[in-house]
């Protein structure tokens, strides 16, 4: 991963002209080189250096081979690059503007008035990081494993009076448990009127008899994010339940038969939404239908009628319709696939039939 | 607090000449409004303005009494900002330069050609958070007391044998069970040698007798975030253990002692620098002493050699000395502290005495 990440990212220099890249996000520093803590890269055609400060260096000494120069006060980090930059004769230099603050380009683009011309990088470091490698695709096959045990585990232990933060809690731990490094993001539970928020933050409600119960988790296994969402009934579902239930499960089902490499993402996104909207309820289906998934939980490209990018194989998305009714409650299934050739690879395995507990 | 907000922001308009502010930073926007989802504000002198989505709309009506603009693929963010800005005739916006990124605001610089100045708020909008209200030291104070609670039980299940992570996992589940609505941060669980890494990550390292643990670790209350540190030694402390121990624990003790609002953040910092240089541990105590926290677990002013910001009653610091030994393993003791007027007043309770395990 590593190395072909490196490999990636030296093709910049060819097709950019930069000839230094400055790398902020932690992810793609991860990424390039390995190094897990906070700092920046500075890669150029003679270096790749790792700028960190001491909670870090030993950390980084471990996890990569790099140059690393130590940040502190008395060198701090603009000295440092300016003298990378002066080493190397550097005019041109990209740098992340989809994750570098305003602020601290103003830092560097003041502390180093040496450069000629700073180039905003866009999507070029993210884009290297779209086609799964086998081992990256193995920890994502993990990760989202991890959630279908700790899916199972909950199924046991849902029950009426319990509150939203305390399922989120049994979630959590069970996927930790079971092997999770952390989690991909906050657990979302909602239930009952609660579920008609596609992101509702759990709370002190407590399950109800009745509730539509909707539960979006994931977690990390070696830096890569899981994600996946089930909603069950608690109880016995009611016929509103029951129809609203069964056009979500068959819009992602039509919307997975139909994805594969070649397709566009807004292709894959109206199949589901066409669905929805002949059933009655475009209005309540908001988001895009889905999103890849990666070292973050969000990444391009997109299933949405926005995002016209070609599927490739080897990207992962997640398939995520949901239809959510104010005033009523809401429903979600969610599975995160990998694109192959002629269709897709499932890594959720969890029942998707409508669960009454 | 919500209103309080709004006030001091007010206030923004008259210091700085902005017509109107961009509010992206989620904690300033929830902060100012009370909305906890994913948007942004547009204020002005006339106007209070959540720009969300379809997923945020519900909870953003329920959250806040601010105008609510929905933003849509037929109706994007900044057709609605300059409808805003010409309805309000404003050319100077202030932006939050310390959260926006470079893309985001070369889309809006773009985008909105009609605004004549784009004023960096720099840290204007967080130093209005800076000086905490009573409602909001009491979910401080309560944040720090789940983790005194979550550490008391630890106390009783930590044993040679069991991961890194699932001491993680244990400590993270205790605090929710004891009402945490999230994790301040990802916990630090750090044992042996690896307890010389300040910032470690906690793995599949098992823990063993003889070992120093230290566990770092916080939640979230109503938004707001909690931070304490403790080592332990599992098993019978040796000399050198005992030795750095009680350095970082008198370096700790002597800092809480002087700190008092009128004194700058870098003098209770030199405090507890000096005790450590003293004993001859200098070059292993790299980090800044403390920082503030509120709805970031990292805010300012921080207690470091470089930060002279003068406290003041009813900030918050951490108070967290430590050393760290390549080769040998580290010690790291940190509490949570209120300013006040001749002294602090420590929201967290656990012992500090070495405790043996």
């Amino acid at each position: 991963m590593s190395r072909a990440g490196q490999e990636r990212v030296r093709k910049i220099f060819d097709t950019t002209g930069a000839g230094a890249l400055f790398i902020t996000d932690p992810h793609n520093v991860g990424y390039i080189s390995g190094f897990m803590g906070e700092g920046m890269l500075y890669l150029s055609r003679n270096r790749n250096v790792i700028i960190t400060d001491s909670r870090y260096t030993e950390a980084a000494a471990r996890q990569s081979d790099f140059e690393i120069i130590e940040e502190k006060n008395s060198h701090r980090r603009v000295n440092i690059l300016r003298e990378c930059i002066s080493s190397d004769g550097i005019d041109i230099v990209g740098y992340e503007d989809n994750y570098m603050k305003c602020s601290e380009f103003s830092r560097y683009a003041n502390g180093l008035q040496e450069v000629q011309q700073w180039l905003p990088l866009e999507n070029q470091i993210n884009a290297i990081r779209r086609i799964k490698t086998p081992e990256e695709l193995e920890c994502l096959a993990k990760a989202e494993a991890v959630g279908d045990a700790a899916f199972a585990d909950i199924l046991n232990i849902l029950k009426p009076g319990m509150t939203e933060l305390e399922t989120a809690a049994e979630l959590e731990y069970r996927m930790k448990k079971h092997g999770a490094q952390g989690l991909s993001f906050d657990t979302i539970i909602a239930s009952g009127l609660n579920s008609s928020m596609p992101h509702a933050v759990p709370g002190n409600k407590k399950l109800e008899t009745g509730d539509f119960v909707t539960m979006d988790f994931g977690c990390v296994i070696d830096g890569y994010c899981s994600d996946m969402t089930r909603t069950v009934v608690l109880g016995k579902a009611d016929e509103k339940q029951k129809e609203i239930y069964s056009i979500v499960l068959r819009a992602q089902t039509e919307a997975l038969s139909v994805l594969k490499a070649g397709m566009k993402g807004s292709e894959v996104d109206a199949v589901a939404r066409n669905i929805i909207r002949d059933a009655g309820y475009g209005a309540y289906f908001g988001h895009g239908l889905g999103h890849s998934v990666g070292l973050y939980i969000h990444e391009d490209p997109r299933l949405s009628p926005t995002d016209d990018t070609v599927l490739e194989e080897n990207m992962i998305e997640t398939v995520e319709p949901g239809i959510y009714v104010p005033g009523f409650g809401g429903v979600r299934i969610e599975d995160m696939v990998v694109v192959t050739a002629d269709g897709c690879r499932n890594l959720a395995h969890s029942p998707k039939e409508l669960i009454e507990l």
